[in-house]
């Protein structure tokens, strides 16, 4: 087998490849709303027949949520899994955006082609890039390269509910030697790199009721208890002046950043005036004796994702309303535990109600940071193979960002995880106009082939 | 003409007056929506064509906005203006409606027969009582029973913007010896009561932008300031711990309440443990060292009436949204300044803004708060017709409310005001199941029929 002969394979075929990730992009599967159920299982369905047409063992398996889809290759050497996800985020607010987010299309932009669809790059895009690569194994030597587990869930943009009962349930099919995951990106749009730490994440949704219907604020206004006023209230206490949140507790288990990450940080050189500058900020906004990279690698954060309460159409209604509600979530870190925050959370947000309000949870659930095991001989195969194919130094990360799923390969399966991906810092993942750029998609699928050369 | 002929005839002909009053109920004038203006100018046709069939000289009168109704009478005597408004409040959540807010009913409900619509309370049925009046002694006398004016807006749920234009454009035409507003309620939705004293208000929208996208909160949390936590920041400081408003300045010309009005207003046992139970709850929420009349009627409030910002769909979206929105409004009292409040806030909201956001106001207004004078005879002879119809003394009572109009009527015009009405507490105007008691439009119009036989 020849690792020139399968790259130039890519090159030749990537309008081929394009297309069949625009026919997965056309698929809505936006995986928290359960009116797009049906398009989760379309999407499922759509990579099952995908890779039993390359040879796979594929099958869609059901879950009490969105199904898990799972591919199995044979060969000698050490087993390793792929991990994707084919659900994607809502795309509202749908004004914002250019084009129908499921209508996929190439871009010629001043920074290069891009691929524009809700998806394309967090995470059909990138998903996509190494099933792209084991297809030109295929064509190129008349087999797959070797022992490969493909799992693919549809969940991960929602918490991942049925994801740990599922490789509990099979456990020993899915255990491998090594893990890769694909969902993160380059650093500062360029460089790669292998994440070795993520934040984790708890979220709660809650309901401030008051008044047991909406009143009119000439009659009722002084006298009766206003939950918007309760909400703003407490949410306006989340942080004190120096950006630190107040919930008591919250910093339990956070750890310092060891020596040696912080001066590989620090080498890094990161911009953050440009991280900034690029989406009309200047000012970090995170804890103010903090670094930027470690406001959004190594500490934990509050943010109010959305808040609402009362009227909000056009014009004005002088209304007191019956209830507010506020979806918070926190980043996490270190040894941080998703259920202690969640808890010490609902309790300090109890506390502070006063007479005749009361407060209602929902939706509330979480997963811890992570921190990979770098020893595995796969960690240096793949940081070879990436800094090959970009021409620059891969390095070992951090990820503001949480990918659960890297945390579960270790704890229930015993794997490490190797997190590795091609997206930029302006993909727009989980805003109007995502985009995965097409050197990020075809670099992507060589990145790939070259990973797989040097591990089978 | 015996009075007792005319309270016979209204008797007499209660099913056709509800007939009428029905008709008007279903035309959906919501002045705050632009969608629904169309509405708003059938609704004023329909009040034209009503008026003219009663021999008044009725016409629609464009403005910049929506539409007027002014109906003159001939006869001798002082004239006499009527005053009422034809527009009603948006019907937001639709969903907690028990049926469509357009299609009113009669309900047979435990405290008795209901008229249920949008406005039936608020201010369509209380209107139709003066018309339905008139009609009476039309039929009984065959002619109107004086020389009224009746004057109806389109635009009151909405701030009249056309109305102190349209009054300053045709003084002359509308300038009479005393006004009559119909837009206020029973004195604990049982005794017949005059308002002498009427909060003001003010008003403003206002955005925060902070980044010029939204983000991945994983990817930007931390780093990026999220206007959802800057809304909340400021708005929670609006009330200090002990419930007074914060802004600086927002006491200015706010008058402690006359010795012999505090004691009568002591003298009505105002049952606030009732007013409060009856929408769920218990604890007045306003300035701590004030009684709960004083809340409602003679102190000044600030209210988040809507507030909006990030995902606020089914599920969970980890965004930090690029703008948070809030809908603030201020009740004023005595010689609060509408203009001097609304910018005092404005300072002081964009006095708290951090480093990287901006915000952005708009739909900002007021109105002073209004104080009649009660020495015009009109108000004596209202306050025994309204005794005798009751059967319960009639008061002088203050209203948390702003009906900016009875200001305007003596700012522009130079006429006191009688401010009578039929509503209840329970009447959910505002609200989802607004309704109207059939006592209250059936009285409302016996009350009318006495007020207008003293007067005239």
């Amino acid at each position: 087998m020849s690792l020139d002969a399968v790259l130039h394979r890519i090159d030749a075929t990537l309008p081929e490849a394009m297309d069949r990730l625009f026919a997965l992009l056309r698929i809505p599967s936006i995986s928290t709303d359960p009116a797009f159920k049906p398009d989760c299982d379309r999407a499922a369905d759509w990579l099952v027949d995908e890779l039993n047409s390359l040879g796979f063992d594929a099958s869609k398996r059901v879950t009490p949520g969105h199904p898990m889809v799972v591919a199995h290759s044979q060969g000698d050497g050490p087993r390793t899994l792929f991990y994707g996800h084919y659900d994607v985020q809502p795309v509202d607010p749908l004004s914002l955006w250019d084009r129908d987010p499921f209508d996929p299309a190439i871009e010629d932009t001043a920074k290069g082609l891009v691929i524009r669809a809700r998806g394309s790059s967090d995470d059909k895009g990138q998903l996509m890039t190494f099933i792209e690569a084991c297809r030109a194994f295929k064509e190129v030597t008349g087999t797959l390269p070797g022992p490969i587990t493909i799992f693919l869930e549809g969940e991960e943009e929602s918490g991942s509910p049925s994801l740990v009962p599922f490789m509990q349930a099979n456990k020993e099919e899915l255990t491998c030697d090594v893990a890769l995951i694909c969902d993160t990106g380059l650093f500062e749009s360029t460089a790669p790199a292998i994440v070795t730490m993520l934040r984790g994440l708890a979220s709660a949704q809650f309901t401030i009721h008051g008044p047991n219907k909406d009143l009119h604020s000439g009659m009722y206004g002084g006298a009766a208890i206003n939950p918007n006023r309760v909400m703003t209230r407490i949410l306006g206490r989340l942080h004190d002046d120096q950006g630190r949140v107040t919930v008591p507790g919250f910093y339990d288990g956070v750890k310092e950043l060891p020596e040696h990450i912080r001066a590989q940080w620090q080498s890094l050189a990161f911009d953050h005036a440009k991280f900034l500058g690029d989406v009309g900020l200047s000012v970090p906004a995170g804890e103010q004796d903090r670094t930027p990279l470690e406001m959004i690698w190594s500490r934990p954060t509050a943010e109010i994702n959305g808040m609402w309460g009362g009227y909000t159409g056009a014009g004005f209604k002088t209304v007191l309303p019956a209830e507010a509600h506020a979806k918070v979530s926190f980043r996490l870190v270190s040894e941080q535990d998703p259920d202690a925050i969640v808890a010490a959370f609902q309790t300090w947000v109890t506390d502070q109600l006063p007479a005749d309000c009361r407060v209602e949870f929902h939706d509330v659930g979480g997963s811890p940071a992570g921190q990979m095991q770098i020893t595995h001989p796969a960690f240096e195969q793949t940081r070879a193979a990436l800094t090959e194919e970009w021409g620059r130094a891969a390095s070992y990360v951090g990820c503001g960002g949480s990918i659960p799923i890297a945390g579960y390969f270790k704890t229930v399966l015993g794997m490490d995880a190797l997190l590795v991906g091609f997206g930029k810092d302006d993909d727009q993942i989980h805003s109007p106009n995502e985009k995965y750029d097409v050197e990020s998609f075809h670099k992507g699928i060589r990145s790939w082939a070259r990973v797989i050369a040097r591990m089978m």
